[in-house]
């Protein structure tokens, strides 16, 4: 078994009216020297490794339901890591176009 | 300025039906292996660092804010860490009270 995490924020270009809302909380709290907020999802799925298959395989596919499940490509940008595995390795894709800034 | 992530989980005993909403629809859509997903928040603060103020000090500012106002620590935990900051330096502390499985 094997955790990877997958990260979806708002494309930075993206209006994102959440972020302002709690930004906006904030200031009304005091808080002072925030610049901005941007809030998104964090999905940790546990997917099994079955034998014969690698990790990076399995973190594959989980990219792929990043791309088509759980960020909407258009809006927003993923990032998939993996918690480390059984032998402590972490792996990384990025999902983002280049545009994160 | 620097830029610090928190996310917060839902915690370990807690239902997690959107979680499993999507566990659900990766099923339906023919993915396997896929034990468990559990979906939670992500922030990515800004904020800035005075003239004589440390990022530390500021982390554990963004600390207290995760823990009144972005989580619920009665049924979700969070975790602070700092994208690298100038001087590409990472910190992060776990307001986790240890049940994350």
């Amino acid at each position: 078994m094997v955790r990877v995490v997958v990260d979806v924020m708002p494309k930075p270009e993206i209006l994102d009216p959440q972020g302002k809302a709690v930004a906006g909380a904030l200031a009304r709290l005091g808080v002072e020297g925030v610049a901005s907020v941007r809030q998104g999802k964090r999905f940790e799925i546990e997917v099994e490794v079955a034998e014969g298959a690698s990790v990076d395989e399995r973190t594959a596919e989980v990219e792929r339901m990043a791309a088509t499940l759980l960020a909407n490509p258009v809006i927003e940008d993923y990032r998939v890591s993996v918690l480390a595995d059984a032998a402590g390795r972490t792996h990384g894709t990025d999902g983002t176009d280049g545009t994160d800034a």
